[in-house]
């Protein structure tokens, strides 16, 4: 069983290095870029013979208090087999 | 139209950060986490009137030529409305 947490900065809060990515796709003549923003995932093997719903409640809290600061991250997770 | 452009190491390229955190996790007392891989993505919003067929190429250079370093990167992209 795998895992994949994708965590990104909540939107209100600013994002300097999307915003950076941003202006130098502009410059190098990419005009139909309206936004960048960046984020970062954690692909995660789980392993083999761990209960699905043992895992899932796992995966939750390592999200929530190891990989994501909840002051200005927001966390998605998707489950595969 | 959004594109997410998900960019991650090489499954044959060494990811130390994604072994720090599998560490992390195992001295924190997750012991089902048999691997972790790190990888980063980018969240690309298009100017609205964007033809779908010109940002879909669009987005596959600027993945291939300016987010990624194919030389130990791959990239996978996702398009939403």
């Amino acid at each position: 069983m795998k895992a994949r947490v994708y965590v990104s900065l909540k939107s209100t809060v600013l994002d300097p290095q999307g915003q950076t990515v941003k202006s130098a796709l502009g410059s190098l003549g990419y005009k139909s870029i309206a936004d960048v923003r960046q984020g970062k995932f954690f692909e995660i093997a789980l392993e083999p013979g761990t209960l699905p719903e043992k895992a899932r409640g796992e995966i939750d809290t390592i999200a929530r208090e190891v990989l994501t600061n909840p002051v200005i991250e927001e966390y998605r997770i998707e489950f595969s087999d």
